[in-house]
């Protein structure tokens, strides 16, 4: 099998490239998982083993955390099938040294010790980074984060806005506000500045994008500071949520921040699932609803991942047309690899090479980072054996920078 | 071809196992064709050949059967390159010892006195279940089937209720719900009691799911019993069905009966159309248009069919989020290899394995099980050699088990 | 790798059936490209050079033209991953005799030179046309089109209805009509003959075909005189929009004329990208919105082309029920391997073979007529190799039978 060695050779060559994940949910305070229940309790295998039968009493905040893991595990024989499994397969033959390729319930007590010997030393974190082979991490971070006490060198902050947008109405958000930025907002004029002032905090402590997620129906429009200061005063959310959104694009345009735009997730909607296991999509959405955005702010970055297969091929459209649109990983439920092969071909097949972040781990742990991407790079070695090297002859070094590319270089230049 | 050998041999071992087919419009009283102009009458044909040019006459009810399979087959040789026509081969290849990869016009005499020779023999229904490894067929029962006379170690009832949902309006519905249950129903409470007299009976028959196919638009919702009461004497019908699908659902709770929801079919768009081939789709819809039923009854399993590969996205993350959505075989439209081979491939990478029933025929005389499960068993062979035992090194024995449980262990389980 | 000799063997095969290309919008009047320049000022080049990061300057018409290719050359770099791209490589090797696999901005005078040496020569359209193995081109008429002085032999007319179905608001197109035709369109009356005359008008001419480009929200439907001439006083642009094309399939219908749909395009998306790279697509529409049109006239043949392989997933269902809904090629944002080659191998799995018009080049030159349609015979031969010979053992011969058919058969009769 010549095709299996030629991808073999791509796979090699895409891991030698040291990563910078451009977008996490890491805790640069504690990065690393500190028990194996850290890992287990990733909400990929809480909700897959809710889904296949689990009651949420494990999940409690006072249920012993070793108990925890025997009863994921257990569940886990029923999804051991799905890739998200085949993550926690991989990272515990690469980082606990587990030999076989399953991991059943009467395995707990063995991994979780093997586990322990690792997590437990001092430099954990640092050797997880090197095995990985990561440089650099990018974070999601409140917009009330203080950002002080990261190692800036390797974790990048990030900017996280749903809140602004979507919840500016709860009072609790209101007050996080003022005291981040000293300022009460009350209408259209002092929301601008207070925005403005978390924008300029932010890029003082290396911030290098703003981030957001939207639901399927949300669809941007500039509001006049008049309709803004309305829509305040009578609990027009949508209306605020408008005016902030567009707000913060203007804040991109002004610190040349990117703008990653996550969209096409509806929150909660099952309403009894476990933590971070309730958001679901409706596939009927477009990118059409962005056109003004993209039309309205030329020098704004938009790096955009979406939810859906089928909007991929908006993506890849929309990105093939607007200089400003970028396609971005390939996020949560599309984040499967069938939908990844087929979403990554048609970027690489209509969309300039320079316009596309290929990957980022999404990780709440160090951990996840490799298999993730071990994952993707996989698949893009797929892609570029079949339809670069093999159809159209170009040599495996090309191959190679084509690849480089996605991985690394363009986060590079898009992020600066 | 190490390949081609290892998906024949997870082919063979598939097909080693008794089959449950879990959904059928099988006729139990007359099961097997009778004729090759049964076979041939299969909707498929008929519409295909109308598709292709044939006018209607042949299919009128006092057409000669045999001249009308000699004009079915003339047109055949225009849609000989579909997948329904490839069934029809290896049916006659299979049952009637057809030699030869088609069949032509002038074929027609030949292969009706093949057929006859085999239809006419008295066991011929258990040659064909023998042949298929069937061992059991969920049929598609109206509301008002006395389910008398049926072999029920074999035939398994299942109650189908678009009619009480979307035509209870109707004058001729009324009165079969009156003759079936000996109720007159005109309100909310005489509703109630009426269809659970017909899930009592049901129940007491051995049926094992209650089904209704739905149009993309359908949203269904509780309606209060003076809001159904209201609709019922205004005539909007379209709140009727929301309050008798809602009631349904209890029903289905109460008696611990799966509901298989069939989403995504309007009725009668060509209108024109041969009997049976005038229904097409809107690929306008969403999973999350049922996200409140799905809240609202836990306990209820949701066998759900799509009609589309992007609403198959959906349900791919429905059914690893919510623990009572199931997927459901590859329905009518998306019945198609190229799709089945897509949306079986991320069913599997992100959908724990117990939640997935893989297939039924739909068909509607036995002799057409067998091809179209091996079309199924082909491409889960395919998926299961390249997605699990090559790419994730399984022991074939794994994959098989996998396999078993797609094929039947979950049809067992779930429908008990 | 028997498998690729096998789709070289049927590639070559489908090679030498001479094309008759069943879209495209060749000027016959100067049909193949005079210098480098309008080969790399096609829209693909310029849109994807902009998108790149490109300004528009170069793009002005008083613009070197030998200095815009330098540029076109040198943000080609960024989107060589392309198979935008790969047309323009495989043109050069073709018909330049361009040696080496990439072409770079260093190569723009050489490749300058080597175009022109080649353009220059006065039976150019002839070479290309025979390298080609090219018989016959459809073009894409200006409803005002005098259509004099055309090669019919070679190059045939098709009526194009975008103007007069979305812009007879507009004084201008009034008055081509009128000159056209001769009559003052002020009511459906004169709106009728007026059209009437263009359809006599292109028939005489050898015209072989209408066709319109619609919008994704666009739903025809049958429009009174009374409510028409309503529309039109009081500027009910979409009423008359309606008016006009429910006429036109009328007029398709009295003239024999198939009526080419090119569904799903939102105009002037990205209101500053270049010339013909402003559009883009929503994905949220439906051949329902169809319905009533194919239901009302079963005489047109509808050939359909549609943006996203969403919507091929209806289109395959809707050709396979409707015998006046014919597939017709892979337009534009969907013309893209990955995309062609799955909407390719679902139409063949379940449309009759002789409703498929497999491809068309929409070129602006006659030298991308080649490049194009290897693109599409490679995928066509991989298919036909994969889900034919080896997957259902069909002879080599049958199978080139049914690319032959999709390749050139369907367009003759469909066309006549």
């Amino acid at each position: 099998m010549p095709d299996a060695s030629l991808q073999q050779r791509l796979f090699t060559a895409l891991c030698d490239i040291p990563l910078i994940d451009p977008h996490s949910h890491i805790n640069p305070h504690q990065a690393a998982a500190k028990t194996l229940d850290d890992l287990l309790g990733y909400h990929y295998y809480t909700e897959l083993a809710h889904s296949a039968g689990m009651d949420q009493g494990p999940l409690a905040s006072d249920f012993d955390p070793k108990e925890r893991t025997r009863q994921i595990l257990k569940f886990a024989q029923r999804y051991q099938n799905t890739v998200q499994w085949s993550w926690m397969v991989e990272l515990c033959q690469t980082f606990f040294d587990w030999q076989g390729d399953s991991i059943t319930e009467q395995d707990a007590d063995c991994l979780w010790n093997a586990a322990q010997s690792k997590l437990s030393q001092p430099d954990w974190e640092e050797q997880v980074l090197k095995i990985s082979n990561v440089e650099k991490v990018f974070l999601t971070n409140d917009f009330d984060d203080p950002l002080t006490g990261i190692n800036s060198s390797r974790y990048v902050p990030c900017l996280r806005t749903d809140d602004l947008v979507f919840k500016l109405h709860e009072p609790a958000v209101r007050q996080r506000l003022a005291q981040a930025t000293g300022m009460d907002v009350h209408d259209a004029s002092t929301l601008k500045n207070a925005v403005s002032k978390l924008f300029v905090h932010f890029k003082q402590h290396g911030a290098k994008a703003c981030a957001i997620s939207l639901p399927p129906s949300f669809v941007p429009g500039a509001v006049t500071e008049l309709g803004f200061n309305d829509a305040l005063k009578q609990n027009d959310h949508a209306t605020v949520a408008s005016g902030v959104f567009w707000y913060l694009a203007e804040c991109c345009r002004t610190c040349e921040l990117p703008f990653d735009l996550m969209i096409g997730v509806n929150r909660r909607v099952y309403e009894k699932g476990v933590f971070q296991g309730q958001d679901l999509f409706d596939q009927r959405t477009s990118l059409i609803q962005y056109a003004d955005l993209f039309n309205a702010y030329p020098e704004v970055k938009f790096c955009i991942s979406v939810l859906t297969s089928s909007q991929n091929q908006e993506l890849a459209s929309y990105s093939w047309i607007f200089p400003n649109v970028i396609t971005s990983g390939h996020w949560w439920y599309s984040n499967v690899p069938t939908l990844i092969e087929r979403d990554l071909k048609l970027r690489l097949q209509c969309v300039p090479s320079t316009k596309q972040i290929g990957y980022y781990s999404d990780a709440y742990k160090l951990e996840f980072i490799l298999p993730k991407f071990n994952m993707y790079r996989r698949l893009l070695s797929k892609v570029l054996a079949e339809e670069y090297v093999l159809a159209q002859k170009w040599s495996e070094e090309r191959a190679i920078t084509l690849g480089a590319e996605l991985l690394r270089g363009n986060t590079v230049s898009i992020f600066e």
